[in-house]
């Protein structure tokens, strides 16, 4: 019923009647990740295509599952930044996979937008599979998905989303989607790192980790990116983790039943304390399984809007 | 009936009517390709390796989804010029390979008569998907399914191919194809460039692309390899251009439905002027699928001729 | 009945019962391998992951063939040492590979242990494909199966192995499957590559290759690693070969019909003279097709075992 559009290029602008139907699909998926035989005919004689800018074996194996899970044939093309110079332009490569048969094209690309460029160009299916500091936008549904599976409902949760705030395309994805489901949407991290706009999105900004962090019903801390702090963008490590680590003293003052997510991988010690990571209230293992049932849904729900369209 | 032998390493050789069966087969292969579900049994637990010795993510996808979407099992090996070096030989190579029970070799490499080489020493089928400056039959045959597609038949065909002939394993092997099945075969492009055997071949030899274009039915461009020019075997890409570029004031001189073709990735606006890549007369990313469909029909054919003899 | 864990981590405590399970299981695989239809649905549903973290085209591609013959889904993950620097634990990768449904990790690894590191940690079968100088349990079932296939049984066969055994996790990895066996194990090396617990391990030493060769039922190579050379720890190939090489002369020694073996890549003329590698007592290609069989056994033996376990 609710989503008829062709592409998943980002949370922004998907209505919470959308967002119920990916995560109700994503449910019937995991039923099928979780059997004996995880074979269904869901995307028989589909093909799926990662066409990935930046690397990610985790997400490029979520989706490349994802699809094989649900019976489709999958190819994954790596495109070096060095070769994108001497090149073809996005939209011939994608024209070009178009042409082999190819019905799902899941991009990851360093400039935001260039998943909604692609998607303009071609009559395939567009995923957006994380857009320079845009969107991230199947990250945060298995996070939504992951909450709701633990919690029962999304509304009225608050949500406290640790970090580099200014980087994350998963911040801005789950803040987009967090609020139009009725969550509250805590953020806190280095000043630096704080985009300026980040209230209008929704968010309400801590500048201490441990006012966001009390009450929350989750604390999600973001990978922090080293190769930012040799560019001076970050705090040493240890200072990092001395202001906005979450550690256990700290996710004391949050519920006491307050999950801890982590896109992962994580830097054990420096976003999150070891024994976090691997404690009661994480989840972490658990996202990583909901991801690939996430993106299952997402495949099923585009190529059976699209069964018409493509070519 | 036709088609008897093993292995395809080029299309010297073969006969009107082994191209008319591949054509033929193309065919219906391509109905395959452009049904909702693409999968068939055709190559059902047969198994197809693309063994590339060059960097070619565009014909390797091209033969893996064929053997994908007949239902084949598939593997890449991508071998690197130094590897090559110190590793085993290709006869090893190979013979290691098929005897992982491989059917298909899907060989690319630097050197011409490669894939002979290894086709001798193998039980299993080889397709030759670009050997040195010596033949790429699969473009070739798509290339003449596309035309044959297009304009109802090959014979008395006017096909003008313009650019570095003499590196053009693409080239050679449409000469031989095009003259077998009754075509006019022109090449145009810069003296230096031109081999001295080419008229032996069958070719028409024009130095000026305008003569080779007059009337012409098909105009294909090759793609220039930048490479090339920095060796100082090209002029400047501004010179080529001018002098040899397919743009819209010379497509003019040829038949007014004629096609523009090009192996792709297209240097835009080097060896064909950006408009016409993308206008009506442009059949470059109908090639790409039908590639798929021409690679489909060989792994079918070579495959069903090949059943009592692998191993 | 025999083979009741979850893992094979080494042949070093395997039972002879064990090890009997996996080669009669092997020889029905070899079954599906050489018929006309590689595909069978012993693992239907199964998904296996290759995570290797030390290059090995061979090896890996014998997984992923004998994992897609039996219906299995498969992806590979290539670490390099590089990225294991900065990345996350073995063990944290692990269990994010299982998170995603993942039944089998097949894991090569530099440091010897890993595998049963890996093992310790997740739920998912871990097959170790070879972990620092320590086992290469699948290259030593095939070797074994090989010699079963052509002498009827192991129980008293003379197996000698000439090279470097100091590295040589093959050659370990043989000593404790084939004197469980019953088999009578004889290494030949020079005195430096030569481990000094090997005969605690059940092994005979010999300094001089013609005296463990002498009325051998099988003669097995091992690959001379070049980069050791380099390092001062072998003498100059030409040496080695003067001294170690299996050729004809010394072959004679053997018995008449003894075998011929070699893991593979071989250095020709090297570790074995080219003459005797393409002769008709080598058996090394068949040895490639074994390594498949035993691999298809060993995939659906483990996880018809962990069926109820997995997650």
């Amino acid at each position: 019923m609710a989503l008829k559009q062709k592409d998943l290029l980002g949370l922004r602008g998907l209505t919470r009647e959308e967002i119920e139907e990916i995560l109700a699909t994503a449910e019937e998926m995991k039923s099928i990740l979780l059997s004996k035989v995880k074979k269904s005919s869901h995307l028989q004689g589909k093909s799926v295509v990662t066409l990935f800018y930046e690397n990610s074996t985790r997400t490029r194996f979520s989706f490349e599952f994802a699809a094989k899970y649900l019976g489709a044939h999958t190819a994954s093309v790596a495109v070096s930044s060095s070769s994108v110079a001497k090149g073809e332009s996005l939209i011939d490569t994608g024209k070009t996979i178009q042409s082999m048969g190819v019905d799902v094209i899941v991009i990851r690309h360093p400039m935001s937008g260039a998943p909604h460029l692609l998607a303009k160009h071609v009559s395939a299916s567009v995923i957006n599979a994380g857009d320079g500091i845009n969107e991230h936008p199947t990250q945060a549904l298995l996070d939504m998905f992951t909450m709701k599976q633990k919690k029962g409902a999304l509304d009225g949760l608050k949500v406290a989303i640790i970090g580099d705030i200014l980087h994350s395309r998963v911040a801005r994805s789950n803040i987009w989607g967090l609020t139009t489901m009725g969550a509250e949407v805590r953020v806190a991290g280095p000043p630096t790192l704080m985009p300026p706009d980040i209230e209008k999105m929704g968010a309400k900004v801590f500048f201490k980790v441990e006012e966001a962090v009390r009450g929350a019903d989750v604390v999600m801390g973001l990978r922090l990116q080293r190769e930012r702090q040799q560019k001076g963008l970050l705090p040493s490590l240890r200072e990092y983790t001395r202001l906005f680590g979450i550690t256990e003293e700290r996710i004391r003052l949050a519920k006491k039943d307050a999950l801890i997510m982590h896109p992962g991988p994580v830097n054990r010690g420096v976003e999150i304390s070891s024994n976090l990571v691997d404690g009661a209230q994480s989840v972490i293992n658990e996202q990583v399984t909901n991801g690939v049932a996430i993106r299952m849904a997402l495949l099923y729900l585009l190529t059976r809007r699209n069964h018409d369209a493509v070519r």
